[in-house]
Order: structure tokens, then sequence, then C-alpha cells
């Protein structure tokens, strides 16, 4: 096979375990020449990465539900990718496809690899590009599983769902309002307060950044809290836990405002009303329902085609803007999934 | 019929809402002339009172999983009492009954009430009239149905209970064990953990006053910790956050280290480890089980008569004594479920 491309592989990597928010110096640039993959495996030119506040997590030593990326490692992200050399029988040049493709230009993978890295081709039919990334990928995997397979909601319900103009949000209150539940969204400002209003359907919008969460919450939840999807934590978790319901579930989805922390996380101190209220909060890792994705994928696509689901993708281009694009997630910059587009499809 | 007692009743009252510890200004002592009860009530005669770590919040304000006690009201208790005049159909003269009698030596009940405050019969060749108020009583059934049915524990697992020498930590962790699981005490001092581990038969005991809690879950955990039941909250709730595995059931019982706060509670800083391990953190409250207490009093009863399951109470005696001997709880010093024997029976 000709080797379609005589590049350089601009690589992002980790240079040492920030202490509070990432800084540049946290990030080395590396070049190499581009190689082919060994045989049965396939190389993997990177048009768009996802960028999630989980990354921040991975950045971390100590255990979790993954390995913390190592020193000196390309940083781990998941992306969309154009197949342009296989030896593969699972793929073929031209091939759109999914996976761990990392923070650089090309992915190489060997036969041994394809699974580890979650390679799977996309149909750009069913979906555009960034919405493979968002809805159709692990944001909306997240949403759904969570949503549905934790938080169990049951029609008539109130959910309410931090970052909701996020990328997992946005898609558990619309997902929500499908099911029949009522959706209050929290976001930061009257821009993203009104698009997931009258853009997504839900309910009501609580501004963080206006006024007292409680407040909003007395307002816009007058049968209490039934789930709350949360991916902030911090303050906001604190508000909504004195606001559940009997058996309401908490999703513990992430918690952005403390994963820049110096200090230590900030401990839900109203958690009792776990107790009070016979409540519960679960964690979810979406890496656990892979074996589901299909008939989600599949459903999810679905509403998108009738026009019962929206979405909106934040890119930004250029690899090399990656360090200071990631930070506009933990600044709550981000309007929509922030994708950074690498190269053009 | 006869008027039996031409007696004073003594009461305790709530006078005030306490600021952290509870201190004799909080109570007022009153004296009033036992009466008859109104047509198909009956009157009950204290003989012992379960003084539990909830008292505590029964006397904040504020909206809970039962009303406040109210200010001048006479202490909410539970306790076992003899009938001792009768109009009611349900109850003759002589019988032993469980109920919310209040304390006071006499508890007077119309019959509108008698399903409020849960009175009872019960049969003292089934249990003694402590274990009434212990293992076939409110810790025994919590116990109970917050292991079973919210921690639901397997086989094999490890199950973890702080106040293992309290009394609803010495029938979960023997519950533990009789269910197939490996039963881990956490508890304050030698005396207590030697006793749990030795007499019960749970399989360790940390002394959390001995060291640090992380060690001895490190030595007594070597698979972690797939059931938590927490009285206790505070640091150990946090330190076996730190300890549980994927799927871990973390039992929000109740957090005794945090009732006398005069300022915030401690909330879980670790609490996103159940994101990592796709935990769950629940509340129990027992009052939600009543229409099974029936089926598991006997299971509980067979256990005791069995041998399998042992009970221990630390009886004080003196209504007198209450405001004092309640703060037993809170300064860790009784050893075994806690009453006030208040007559001879």
């Amino acid at each position: 096979m000709d080797q379609p491309i005589a590049a350089t592989n601009h690589q992002i990597r980790l240079a040492r375990r920030p202490v509070g928010l990432p800084v540049r110096a946290d990030w080395s640039f590396t070049d190499e020449p581009v190689a082919p993959p060994e045989e049965g495996g396939v190389l993997v030119k990177t048009l768009a990465l996802s960028l999630d506040p989980a990354m921040r997590g991975w950045m971390n030593e100590g255990k979790s539900y993954i390995a913390p990326v190592g020193i000196g490692e390309v940083m781990r992200a998941g992306g969309i990718g154009a197949v342009v050399v296989s030896t593969s029988a699972k793929f073929a040049v031209g091939d759109r496809v999914t996976g761990s493709l990392g923070v650089q230009e090309y992915a190489r993978f060997g036969a041994g690899q394809l699974a580890k890295a979650a390679l799977a081709k996309i149909d750009l039919r069913v979906g555009t590009l960034t919405q493979w990334l968002n809805v159709l990928g692990m944001p909306g995997m997240t949403a759904y599983f969570g949503l549905m397979d934790v938080g169990q909601p049951k029609a008539g319900e109130t959910i309410v769902v931090s970052g909701a103009a996020g990328a997992v949000g946005q898609t558990v209150g619309q997902l929500a309002k499908i099911k029949g539940c009522r959706a209050v969204g929290i976001a930061g400002g009257p821009a993203k307060c009104e698009w997931v209003v009258k853009e997504l359907g839900f309910d009501a919008c609580i501004d963080y950044k206006a006024g007292p969460v409680k407040d909003g919450l007395k307002a816009n939840c007058p049968n209490g809290v039934d789930v709350y999807f949360d991916n902030v934590g911090g303050e906001i978790l604190d508000t909504v836990l004195t606001r559940i319901n009997r058996k309401a579930r908490i999703v513990i989805c992430g918690a952005i405002s403390q994963y820049n922390n110096t200090d230590a996380v900030k401990g839900p101190a109203n958690y009792l009303s776990l107790l009070v209220n016979r409540a519960r909060m679960e964690g979810i890792v979406v890496f656990d329902y892979t074996d589901r994705f299909g008939p989600v994928i599949a459903e999810l696509a679905g509403y998108l085609r009738e026009g019962r689901m929206k979405s909106r993708e934040d890119v930004v281009s250029g690899i090399e803007t990656f360090p200071e694009t990631l930070l506009r997630l933990f600044r709550g910059e981000n309007f929509g999934k922030l994708v950074l587009q690498v190269a053009q499809a």
C-alpha cells in the first residue's frame, strides 16, 4: 500500500501533573514523523477531538475509573478521524471512525490496540461529525445511561440537570422531556438559559450567576426534585440536596466545580438529606455501558432526525490551541459541546 | 373500671432548642396527676425507654422525616410499658406494649392516638424487655432493613459498620455474618472492639481511637468494602469512601459525629469515589418498613433463641437521669443499646 502521507504528527503530551488549573508549562508539544501502522493495524488522521471535563481527572495521579495519563504520554482524547492507512480487515481507507485518538494529528494502532482504543466506524448520514462527538458520542451515552439507568425517571417527575447547556446536560434535559418529565436546567448566564428553554424545550433554566439557585428551584420545581443529574458538584449540589423529594435519585456524573481545587473537594454538607428523604446518590461511568451503545445511538439519532432533539457544539480550530481551549470548560465559556477541530474532513 | 393509681406523672419536656450538645436548661421537669384515658384509649405505665442518637435531630427545628418535638412538649421517646388502664378492645390491663411513650412515667392515649403512637403488644417469651428495645425493636429493624434492603449484601462480600458496639451496629454485623458475609466493625476502645469480635463473632473490629481507620481497613478488608453501614458520618465516612469497591453500597443510617455540630455538617469530601466506583449512597428510615416488622422480628427472635445472635443493652435507671444519660450516646460512653429504666416491670 502506498504511503499517502509524508507528514509530521504534531502531538500534545502531558509534561507534568498540574496543580489547580492546567497551565501551558504542564504540556509539551512534540513532532514525530508519521509512520505506517504495524500489520493488521490502521493509521487514522484526526479530524476533531472531544474536550471533556473528565480530562482534568485523567491528568491526576491515583486510582480512578481509568489509569492516569502518564507523564510524557500523548494526552488522552476521544475523537473522530479518517482512516488513511489500513491493513485491518475491519477498516478501509476513507472510513470515518471514533475512538481514543489522543491529542495528535495522526493516531496509529496495531491490530491488538484497536479494541482498547474502542475504534469504531461511524456513519455521517446518521449524524454530523460533531454530533458524533456529542449526542451520538460519549456525552450522549453518558446522558442516556446516567438518566435512564441510574436516575430512573418516571413520567411526570421533575428532573434537574446542571451544566444544562453543556455536552451531557443538553441531552439529559431533552431526553427527560421526551420521556414525559419536567426538565429544569441550571446554567450560567442568560444566553445559555434562553437557549436551553427556547431551543431545547426545557421547562425552565436557572441562571446560577443571576441569583440564588435555591430561589430558582423553589420557583421552577414546585413539586420538588425527583432526579438531579449533577455535572458540577460544590454549592449547587448542596443547594439541590435541600429540595429533593422522598426517594429522589442524584446521579453523580461529574463535579467540574471541584476538578481544579488545590485544596480538598467540597463534600456535600447536606448529604443527610439522603437519609431524611430515603434518597440515593450514585455514580455513573459511561464505559460500563459500551455493550448497549448501538441501540441507544439509534434511538438518539432518531430523535435528531425527527427534530425532537437538537444539539449544539462549540468548535474551536487548531490543535495548538488545545491547552487554552480546554480551560474554556472550567471557566464555563463553552456554549454546547466543546470540540477541537484538528483537520478538515 | 377502678382507678389503679393515684399517682403523679413525672415528665421531661423540651424547654428550648439546644445549640450543640443539649444541656440541662434545655429541659423542663413537670409533674401532672395521672388521668384516666378517654373512652377507647389506654393508660400505659412506662417501664423502659429507648435512648437513640436520632433524638438529637428531633430537638431541632426544620423539615425532617418526622416533625420536631415542639417547645414545651414531652420529649418523644419509644419505650416499653405496661397497660394499667384500658377501655380499648385491643389491649388488656397487664399487657406489655411498645410504642411512642415519651419521656414520662405514664402515657395516655385516646382511641384515635393508638395507631400514631404505634402501640403494639409484645411477648416477653420471645425476647427480654430490653431486647424488645434493641434487636426486636427499632434498632434491630433499622439494622435489618438498612442492611438487607438498602445494602443488599451478597454472600462473600465485606460489610463494614461503624458504631459496631451500638444498638444498630451490633445487629448489622451479626446479621451480615449470618448471611455469609465478612463483617468488620468500627468502634471506640479495646473493650468494645474485643466484645464485637469475641462475643458477637465479627471478623474484625477497628478501634478508631487507637490509630488511623484507613490502616485498619487496609488490614482487615483485603478485598475492599462492598457495603458500608454508616452510623457516624464525619471523618470515618470519608475514610471508608477511599476503600469501597466497584458498585459498593453505602447505607446512610445516621451521623452521630455531626448531630451536635454548631457549625455546618462535614460533607463527605471523598464523595466522588461514588462516581469512580459506580457506587451508591442511600438513606434508610425505619418507619418506612413497619408493614414488614412482623416476620423480621420472628427471624431475629429465632437467631436469639438459637444463640446465633446476641445482644447487649446498657441500662441506666431513673427518669430524672435522662438529660445526662442521653449525652452518653454522643460521648460514645454507652456500650450496647442505651436503655433508660423508668420503673420495674
